[in-house]
């Protein structure tokens, strides 16, 4: 009775404008259907949509070839899919041509400027995705870059452990995103936070800190109101592989000055994808005494006397770990092969990763699933 | 010519489910017309969805009135309306009768279970809501509570300057969500962390920790796939008041043993709204000797016996600012009215903050703007 003229008292205020859904989410009101979505059940998942008005309601689906109709009972569409292999998915609903994520569905991956509903289907493949029972800390922390004339965000994950053990320092993982990405990439779609905890718990990769920074050299930060972009001109000669140069420069010793970081050769590691396999493969060329992992991700190079000669003197400056990994229908296959076979000729070790699949955060959650393990041992 | 070419390649792939829109952002399509939203021209603001074969659009703001229609042009649906006094304010469009979030703007705000787009408008009172020049760190923190059974995430911002100045000690405040909300709500619509950085970067608060815990008590953080809410029976008598006390003897504890915290009562504030004003309330009254600042906010208590000797107690241990905020048409207005009104009878010194409009972030984001440089003096 007494929380029933509360709901009523709430709608009349929210309805009113008066209450904020800060306040409506632990109600219930009457409207329409009492509907959830996605549903998994034994080996199908449903997806429902309550939208009465609408004409033609679909659904996409990163895993899903094309838009699939939905039908409509009582107002509410829906559609009951097989369940895709263990995995992360993002999907949408289109209503009546307009993308429209799943009301119901609070799980939300931003993928550079779109906001996507995420289903996330359990198995031995995606198991570290989820959250470990120790977790680590992720913190988003700004530091000056003189070289891009900007203040900069990135995103530090510490592992579980680092705040009871005041003196044990740790090494590092600098994890790079791709074009279109940012500094928050890694540790939503990427799940890196999860995929670090699961890994440390399971005694397979050794604690470590992991940085994210924002790869593209005139943005502070993603999604803030009032950061302009940089008024360097990045087409400058003078500017030339100034990210890189940052990231060595500036960032590097930032995170070693103010986190428990090991500040050696042996406990540096570099790791990109797509954009950020450049800047891992650049970054590491270009201070072949800095790393000593170094993982490019969906990208390559070319096979040009000065790469050649760059990789000589990379191993001669000497490394533990080269891990190339890309998926064999990824757009860039070629130039990873290429990759791979410059290595080969100058008869460096390294191993070349090569999985089913393309360009996606599937993948890449993948390979840093497999080569982290293989950091600081 | 090259340029181009990549394009086509991009959008082959992405239109065969290859790509992910991570690899898209920084690429332009020919898809429709060239639409921005929302654009602010002088006194005005444009919002625009291009939405061809939508039937009815619609656009919902939480400073308009029901429903606002939108017409079609060319296949973008567009209105364009008077901008609103400055403030950060929510919207959606409703799409045949579905609500949809503005696909062009990348600034989205979760109020518990909903995603609102965003939209900003600069001015005097909302300035502080923008980046300062000098910003703080944010941190994703995991702390183990035994009463409440769970390991659970908070929300920590640290100053500027905390990286740089190791030896430097900083007072604390606990800031506390309301129904609904979790340990995400002050930093992403409260705007916690900008408006700490712009009050200390104009010398008008003293660099502080806030400390943004998760006051549901059987949730350990939002957002997550795979973690629990707790197994504990929160209406069995033995937990009353469980999230006070685990805020005390929990959170207070791990923030001083974590970071460089103040552990003194002089160097403690706590502050929370709507339920977590409750908390803010309770939680200075059970434990009267740990916080100098108590700010409850949209929020205010009964006048009984019990409550008036706990006050009586906790005016005996004292404190230094007692500061009340509500809005004067808040739902809670009139139980704020009787907290003013017992702290009165009691002799306690207060303020009794009474803003214009009701139980909303408009007035959470004001209080913690006003009381923020009254904390530590």
């Amino acid at each position: 009775m007494k929380k029933n003229l509360i709901a009523v008292l709430f709608l009349a205020l929210f309805s009113s404008g008066m209450l904020s859904g800060q306040e409506l989410a632990n109600f219930s009101f009457g409207r329409g259907p009492r509907v959830a979505s996605p549903v998994i059940q034994g080996d199908s998942v449903t997806f429902s949509l309550s939208a009465d008005y609408a004409t033609v309601v679909q659904l996409q689906g990163n895993w899903l070839q094309g838009m699939t109709p939905m039908r409509k009972s009582n107002g509410v569409w829906s559609v009951r899919l097989p369940l895709p292999a263990p995995e992360i998915y993002t999907y949408n609903f289109v209503v009546d041509g307009v993308s429209v994520n799943d009301p119901l569905n609070v799980m939300v991956q931003r993928d550079g400027n779109r906001y996507l509903s995420m289903l996330y289907v359990d198995g031995e493949r995606s198991a570290n995705y989820k959250e470990a029972n120790h977790r680590g800390s992720v913190s988003h922390v700004w530091y000056d870059s003189k070289i891009l004339g900007i203040n900069r965000r990135l995103t530090v994950y510490t592992p579980y452990g680092y705040e009871a053990n005041p003196k044990q320092k740790y090494p590092v993982l600098y994890l790079l995103h791709g074009a279109g990405g940012d500094e928050e990439a890694w540790s939503s779609m990427g799940r890196a936070a999860q995929i670090l905890d699961n890994l440390i718990e399971q005694g397979k990769a050794v604690p470590m800190i992991v940085v994210m920074p924002n790869g593209n050299p005139g943005q502070q930060a993603a999604q803030t109101l009032s950061l302009p972009e940089s008024n360097t001109n990045f087409r400058d000669p003078s500017m030339s592989n100034a990210y890189p140069r940052s990231l060595a420069e500036e960032i590097v010793p930032f995170i070693e000055k103010n986190f428990r970081a090991i500040p050696k050769k042996s406990s540096r590691a570099i790791a990109g994808l797509s954009m950020g396999g450049g800047h891992t493969i650049t970054t590491s060329l270009l201070y072949p005494s800095m790393f000593d992992y170094i993982c490019p991700l969906s990208m390559g190079t070319q096979d040009t006397p000065e790469i050649n000669s760059q990789f000589a003197a990379l191993k001669k400056a000497g490394f533990k770990l080269y891990w190339v990994g890309c998926g064999d229908s990824d757009f860039l296959f070629n130039n990873a092969k290429t990759l791979d076979s410059v290595l080969s000729k100058n008869n460096i070790e390294h191993t070349f990763f090569v999985s089913d699949g393309g360009h996606t955060w599937p993948n890449w959650r993948l390979y840093l699933n497999t080569f982290a393990p293989l950091l600081f041992k």
